[in-house]
C-alpha cells in the first residue's frame, strides 16, 4: 500500500476538501436524520458481521506473523463479545440527548438587542489511533451523532478492519442521504499521511490522537490543527490525618487494583505523616494481598517491611500495572507540592473529613478532576454523566477531563435585532 | 539587543517555568486579591505617567527615525488620552465579576456521586503583539483576573515602552505579596525569542497572537501550544427579498461606514435579485454620498452607474477602508454559498422579516456570530456584554467569537465522595 509521496498529498488534500464539503451538510442535519444514520450502522454491523469479520482475519494473521504481542492481537480481533458491544455502543450514542442548536445563555442587552450562543458542531474531526478497529465505530458514532464530519486514520495493522467498518458507515450515511465522505477511512497506511493530514488546517477543525505517547507526540509536534490529547494519567491518593480511614482503604484498593491498565488508575499513594505509623503498614499490606508491588520512600519502608524501597524513576511513573509508589509527607502542603511535580493533570484525590482541607485541595490542585473521598477510577464520561466519551483530555483548551458529546461542538453567537445599528 | 541563541534558549525557558511557578499562585488568589493588585496598577500608572512616556518617546523616536507610518506612530504613542484609556480598562476589568472558582451543574449521580465542573485558570498564557503598548497593561490585567500568570512579548518598536509598563505590573503584583514573574515581558526583541516561546507547552498552556496576518501565521505555523487567533473580517451582509428595507438600509451603513478599519465591519454586501432592481441603486447611491467605493457583480454595475466593476481579487477580501463589494444573488442557496466560500467565519448578518429564514440563517451559517436585522459591528465582548475583551477568535476549539475573562479559563471537574468506589 504505498504510494509517492506526491500522490499521498494530492489524495489527503482531496480527503479533507470532501470532509469540509460534507460538513456543511452535517452540520444542520436534523437529530432524527443522524439517529437514522446510527441505526443503519448498527443493523448493518448486524447483517455484515461475516463478511467483516474475515476482513479482520487478514490484520489478524498478518499481526501473527510479524509477531505481535498476544494483548495487542487479542485488541484487533473483533470477537463475538467485541460486535456486541460495537453495536451497543452505537445504541447508547442513539439514546444520548443532541446537543446541537440548543441556545444558552440569551439575554437582552441594555439597547434590545437578543445575544445567546448556540451549540454548533465544530466540523471536520480527524481522528488518529491504534490497533482497536472499534474505535473506527464508536468515533464515527459521536462525531456525526454532534453534527461533525470525521476523517479516521487507525493504525495499519487494522487497515482492512478498518476499511471495512468505514464501507458500514459510508452505506449508512448514503442510505438516509446524507454525503458518505462525511466519514472516510485514510485508505493508505503510509506516515506521510498523517503529517500531510496534520498541516490541512483550512479544512480540519480538530484532531484527537489516541494511542501510545509515541503517537501523541509525534501528532502533536507537526500538527497545525488544535489537538486534544493526554499523554497520561498519573494519579495520587493523598491520605489526610484526618481522613477516616474506613473511608480511605477501600478507595485505595479500588483505585489500584480493579483495573491497574488504565489512566485512571492510582499510581502513587501519599499519607500524612501524622497517621502514617498507624495506616501505611495495614495499607502495604492489603495491597500486597491483592498482588500490587509496593515501593516506598525511606520512611514508608521502615514503617513497612513490605515496602521495597522506591527508585528515582518510580517518582512519577505510569506503572498501568499492580504497582504503585508510597510517600509519607509532612502534611497537604507537601502532598500538594509533590502533585505539582509529579503528577500528569489527570485525576487527584484527597481523602480526610476535613472541611476546610477538601475545600482547598478542590481549589487549589491542578488536575483534569480533583475528588474528595472518591476513587480515581470515577474519571470516566460514563460515571460522570456524559454517556459515551471519546477520549479524556489533560490539557486544558476546549476540554479538560473526559469529552463527550457537548465537547465535540461548540458554541457561536447568535444575535437577534430589530434593525439595531452601533452608536 | 541582540544576544546569542543559545543564550536565548535558556532565557526563554528559565521565563517560562517561572510563569509556570507563578500560575500556581495566582490560580487560587482570592478575587479582593487579584483586584488590590489591578488597583496598584492603576494607582502606578497615574503616579508614574512621565517616566513612562519618557520611555515610550524613545520608541517613538526611533520609529520616526526608522520612516515608520503616521498611523502606526500614533498607534504606538502613549498619549494622555491613551494613558486615560488604558488606566480607564483597568478599571473596568476591576468591576468585571470573578469567574473562577464557579461551580457549575453540580449534578448527583446514581450512585450517590457529586459531580460538577469547577471555572480554573488556565495557568500560563503568553500574548504575542505588536505595536500597540497598551495592549501590555490590556491583556496583563484580563490574564491575572482570570489567575492567570502572561508572558507579554510586544513588537520590537514598542520594546522600551513595554518594560516600563511592565515595570509597573511587577511592583503591583509584588506590593499586595504576588509573585512578580505572574507577569513577565520578554527582554529580548529577537524572533527567536519566539520561536523558543512556542516550544515551551509543558509551562504555557495558551498562546493568543494578536497583530497581522504575518505575525499570526508565523505563530500557528510554529507553535506546539494552542493558540487562539483570528486571521481577517470578511463580514457579510444579505438582504432578503422579504427585507424591510427601512432597516436594511441604516444597518448596511453602519457596518461599512461607522468605523471601516475594523473587523467586524462589512466587506461584502449580497441582495436578493427580486428586490435588487429597487433597492440596490438606493444603498449604492447612500454608500457613494459617504465615500464608499463599491464594486459590484457585472448585474450589480448595470442595476447602478456608481458601481465599478469588481475584479476576481476583490471578492472576499479584506478591505478595512471606505470600499466594499456588492453581489445579486439568486436568493438564500447562493447567499450561503457565497459566504461559505469567502467568508472568514467571523460575522454574517441577513437582513428579513421572514422567520422561518432567519432560522436556517441562525441555524446553516457558521460564524463566530450570525445575526439578524443588526449591524456586524455587534461582534464585540463589550457590546455582547463580555466585559472587556482580549481578541476575537475564528476558530473554533475553546472559543469561537469575542474572548472575555471567560475565556480565559477552563473548567476542571469536581467529585465529592462519602467513601465512593468504582463498582
Amino acid at each position: 500500500m504505498s504510494i509517492p509521496e506526491d500522490h499521498i498529498a494530492v489524495e489527503i488534500d482531496a480527503l479533507a476538501r470532501a470532509a469540509r464539503a460534507a460538513s456543511r451538510q452535517t452540520l444542520s442535519l436534523p437529530t432524527a436524520t443522524k439517529n437514522a444514520v446510527l441505526a443503519r450502522i448498527a443493523a448493518l454491523l448486524a447483517e455484515k458481521k461475516l463478511a467483516i469479520q474475515k476482513e479482520n482475519a487478514k490484520d489478524v494473521a498478518a499481526a501473527r506473523d510479524q509477531g505481535m504481542a498476544a494483548a495487542m492481537i487479542d485488541r484487533l480481533t473483533l470477537s463475538e463479545a467485541a460486535f456486541a458491544q460495537m453495536i451497543r455502543g452505537v445504541d447508547e450514542i442513539i439514546a444520548l440527548a443532541d446537543p446541537v442548536g440548543a441556545i444558552e445563555a440569551m439575554r437582552v442587552r441594555p439597547n434590545g438587542l437578543m445575544v445567546g450562543r448556540m451549540r454548533v458542531p465544530l466540523g471536520v474531526i480527524a481522528m488518529i489511533y491504534e490497533s482497536r478497529p472499534n474505535v473506527t465505530i464508536d468515533a464515527a458514532a459521536l462525531c456525526l451523532k454532534a453534527g461533525n464530519a470525521v476523517i479516521l486514520r487507525g493504525g495499519s495493522e487494522a487497515i482492512h478492519s478498518n476499511l471495512a467498518l468505514a464501507a458500514i458507515i459510508r452505506d449508512a450515511l448514503s442510505q438516509e442521504g446524507v454525503s458518505p465522505d462525511a466519514a472516510q477511512v485514510v485508505p493508505t497506511t503510509d506516515r506521510q499521511a498523517i503529517s500531510r493530514l496534520l498541516t490541512q488546517e483550512e479544512n480540519i477543525d480538530l484532531v484527537i490522537p489516541r494511542g501510545g505517547e509515541g503517537l501523541i507526540r509525534f501528532v502533536c509536534e507537526r500538527s497545525r490543527i488544535p489537538v486534544l490529547k493526554h499523554y497520561k494519567g498519573v494519579c495520587h491518593i493523598y491520605v489526610d490525618k484526618d481522613a477516616d480511614q474506613e473511608k480511605a482503604m477501600p478507595i485505595i484498593m479500588n483505585a489500584k487494583v480493579q483495573r491497574p491498565g488504565v489512566c485512571n488508575a492510582l499510581e502513587g499513594l501519599l499519607v500524612d505523616e501524622a497517621v502514617a505509623a498507624e495506616f501505611l503498614p495495614k495499607v502495604v499490606r492489603e495491597l500486597r494481598q491483592a498482588g500490587v508491588v509496593v515501593k516506598g520512600c525511606p520512611r514508608a519502608c521502615t514503617l513497612s517491611a513490605d515496602c521495597l524501597p522506591a527508585a528515582d524513576g518510580d517518582w512519577g511513573r505510569e506503572f498501568l500495572a499492580l504497582e504503585l509508589v508510597v510517600k509519607v509527607v509532612a502534611g497537604f502542603d507537601e502532598a500538594k507540592a509533590y502533585i505539582e511535580r509529579y503528577g500528569s493533570q489527570h485525576t487527584e484525590t484527597i481523602v480526610t473529613e476535613n472541611y476546610s482541607l477538601a475545600n482547598r485541595f478542590i481549589r487549589e490542585i491542578d488536575a483534569s478532576a480533583v475528588m474528595v473521598n472518591a476513587s480515581t477510577r470515577f474519571n470516566d464520561g460514563g460515571q460522570f454523566g456524559l454517556g459515551a466519551e471519546i477520549g479524556i483530555s489533560t490539557t486544558k483548551l476546549h476540554a479538560y477531563g473526559p469529552m463527550g458529546l457537548e465537547e465535540l461542538t461548540t458554541r457561536k453567537f447568535v444575535v437577534f435585532g430589530e434593525g439595531h445599528i452601533r452608536a
